[in-house]
């Protein structure tokens, strides 16, 4: 972000250039591979994740090209063939890519992205693919977790001063409206992504005036209909929130204006809102509203609610921006499937000695089971690629951690995941809008059971293997385990 | 980092325009303002930091202005006078900065970078300059606690894919490297940056072949000389190891190559790595590395030398890249000083309850004070912008927190910190090369004492204020306590 070259493509772990070239020297680069995104934990210990972060992989790809510096950049290594620059310099995507929608609830171990593509060019995605969806995904659920502690009120995202860099800010603020926040601070999140931007001052606007109470006046004159005030530079209760009541009674009262607010950025936020709301309120000014943002996070918005806090929206800084808690997002990449001669989808297997850490094999589907009656989500199901689940008979699912533990579906709707976002490297989707995309999300937690959705010990939501991928995985497993 | 305006200068907090449109309009925008960076906590409640970051901060501002789009989002919001408006058609920075250079070690409660500039810039630059100062001084902080632990051992950055954004992997590879690593995984950060990018293969690689065996033989056909054989896709001991061998026999050693290594990536590191050890010297292949990567920290290398784990190189992932266990470097931009219309320099305060959290007012400087002795650093004090230490005399230092804590420094070198970056808004100052930082930060941290680098209950190291400014802080805690 910044005026050099700063060449997305670049941004790929040198492995997979060595790779690349290495497929190029064996005849192995046109080879179809088939590779999955997919995670493992929930960050938090949650119920549930939600995926985000699609839009950037897309732009990325259809950017996706090597310039004339970074050609240079190869040569220099003198680690690569000619014919493998000769590649590079002609570079574009070819592939077929399926992916869930922005907003989507996800779960552990299905694919939330596949890859189809020849080898070279699967690995050359590999990097920018899980970067882009780990950190936009992790933000988005960790948004969530704080927008539903909120029960209601507005979540504003205050972070980009200690985001992980300008994209963290960035796309970690739009992130953050996908998974429920009100808005941003950021400016060039709304400028870029149409996320709203707001703000009115730091403490340094007060501390440019002679008096708190001047400052808070020039801040009123200006913006009568904006007017959010800053009350503990110097003491809250004695100073800020008098001042406060002042200005606002001296100066917006009068003008019929009546949406305006007090913000309190330090001290027991639970004590001084309380203390303010009563002043307020004294003072006949119901309606102005309380903003809080002091290091906050879901646990602690929720036990400013239990403790009766009188707080109408929150800030959330660092610890949304970082997910403080739970900063990483493990989503990984794994070689599925490859393509013979005839074109015969060859499943693929990484074992481990920690039989969860072992890859579903195959070209797959995923398929969402929502129960009629309720609506509620059910379960998911992995699937063969070529496989459809017939919802007018009863079915049968697993838990393929533990095979006895079976369920019979009745009176159920089917829903495929996944949609086709390129084919033969052409784009096939439009991203929504970001309010479409928030909308959507709203919808698809809306449709998970309380259980899923709690923050301690939350219910495992199931996601099943079909029986005929079952079958495949435990063959390679026996088969690989011989090698 | 996308084909899209990315303007930096929009990666702003809101309110910095909304507060600086009020300044305009208050006639206070060409008063003259002094803000200080600093922080409060040492991450992992470590015993110092280290400064990175200023090269992005020092092309920020160079590259500072507003574009056609952006002006056009400003008019949009009905909310900014056109005098703002022209003004930030117009905008470029003219103030000065000074700072501690890259690789510094830095303590709570000093200026890491001090801004003297007209209102408006100073509060324009805030938004930005904490972000790239507390990301990069973040993960140079965390990478330099991992290089320790390692002992000497290569410590390499595997981080991409886990980054919390695209400037999440590539500055912080940056940073990683200041602070003291050997390389990345990063490819674009070595071609921005010349931080050596290296990289061999991934599971994808092995499996892309009909065996083991004939992956790991087609790879050293093509990099005789690069041979990094990543051993866990089927058995570690069974399998890869064994393969690696056999083909490092077969394909190197005739060769007379010897500088050749394996990859364990999942596992118990410590035992695979013995195991591993011995096999490869039972096959009389002594001079094969280990690299381990695996959900890698300080703490878990420390551990794993402690048993003995025969590992050359490690490479570490999430948990340096995002600095997993402490995720947020907390610096403020805090108001400290305003000058009147003479051109004085009025000292402005922020109180809080918390007194370790009242701000340290004035425009100030930092000295390093240094033994003679033994070259170590003692303590460093926050003097007035005009005072000066002289070392040819006995010096006395108080604790700030606790006064009676004092202590007479006897044959001491003196040593300012921060140096100017900015004059009337010129670039003073050039980088060094990213090899000069970090060699610089290695003599930064051996400046340190043993007990201050410690992991646990390290010591706090003395960061003391001058008589004079400490009489000036007082006096305003007393002034502002009534306002």
């Amino acid at each position: 972000m910044n005026s050099k070259n700063e060449n997305l493509a670049m941004l790929c772990d040198f492995y997979e250039f060595t790779m690349g070239n290495g497929y190029l020297k064996n005849n192995l680069h046109n080879k179809n591979v088939y590779f999955d995104v997919f995670f493992r934990n929930i960050p938090d210990d949650g119920g549930f994740a939600i995926a985000a972060g699609l839009q950037q992989v897309i732009e990325y790809i259809e950017d996706l090209h090597f310039n004339e510096e970074d050609i240079e950049y190869f040569r220099s290594k003198n680690l690569f063939s000619d014919d493998f620059i000769d590649y590079l310099k002609n570079f574009h995507f070819t592939g077929d890519i399926y992916a869930v929608p922005e907003g989507t609830c996800i779960f552990p171990r299905e694919p939330i992205m596949t890859i189809k593509a020849p080898a070279i060019e699967a690995q050359i995605l590999e990097t920018f693919v899980l970067l882009a969806l780990n950190h936009q995904s992790l933000i988005a659920t960790k948004a969530n977790r704080i927008v539903r502690a909120a029960q209601g009120r507005a979540v504003l995202e205050f972070g980009s001063r200690r985001a992980q860099g300008a994209d963290g800010a960035v796309k970690g603020a739009r992130a953050a409206y996908i998974g429920g926040c009100a808005g941003t601070a950021c400016t060039l999140t709304d400028e870029l992504y149409g996320v709203p931007a707001g703000g009115t001052m730091a403490h340094a606007w007060v501390q440019m005036f002679d008096s708190e109470y001047e400052a808070f006046k020039a801040y009123c004159e200006i913006y009568p209909h904006n007017a959010v005030l800053l009350v503990d530079t110097y003491n809250t209760l004695k100073s800020g929130v008098p001042n406060a009541i002042r200005v606002f009674k001296e100066m917006l009262v009068p003008q019929g204006i009546t949406n305006f607010a007090i913000r309190l950025d330090s001290g027991d936020i639970s004590y001084l809102s309380k203390q303010a709301r009563k002043m307020l309120d004294d003072a006949g000014l119901t309606t102005c509203k309380i903003v809080a943002s002091n290091a906050l996070d879901e646990h602690l918005i929720r036990d400013l609610i239990m403790q009766g806090a009188q707080v109408d929206t929150f800030g959330v800084g660092e610890r949304m921006i970082t997910s403080k808690s739970a900063p990483v997002f493990g989503g990984v990449y794994k070689l599925v499937a490859v393509e013979d001669e005839q074109g015969n989808i060859i499943p693929k297997i990484k074992l481990s000695e920690n039989t969860a850490k072992i890859t579903n094999p195959h070209f797959k589907k995923v398929y969402r089971l929502y129960d009629n009656e309720t609506g509620k989500a059910i379960a998911d199901e992995i699937c063969l690629h070529d496989e459809v689940i017939d919802n007018t008979k009863p079915h049968v699912i697993f838990d393929p951690m533990a095979t006895w533990k079976q369920k019979t579906l009745t009176n159920f709707t089917v829903r495929e995941l996944q949609v086709p976002i390129f084919k033969n490297g052409k784009r096939v989707y439009d991203s929504p809008s970001i309010d479409k995309i928030r909308d959507y999300c709203k919808r698809e937690v809306n449709s998970l059971w309380d259980e899923v959705k709690r923050f301690e010990n939350p219910h495992r939501y199931y996601v099943d293997l079909s029986q005929k991928l079952w079958d495949i995985k435990k063959e390679l497993c026996v088969a690989n385990s011989m090698k």
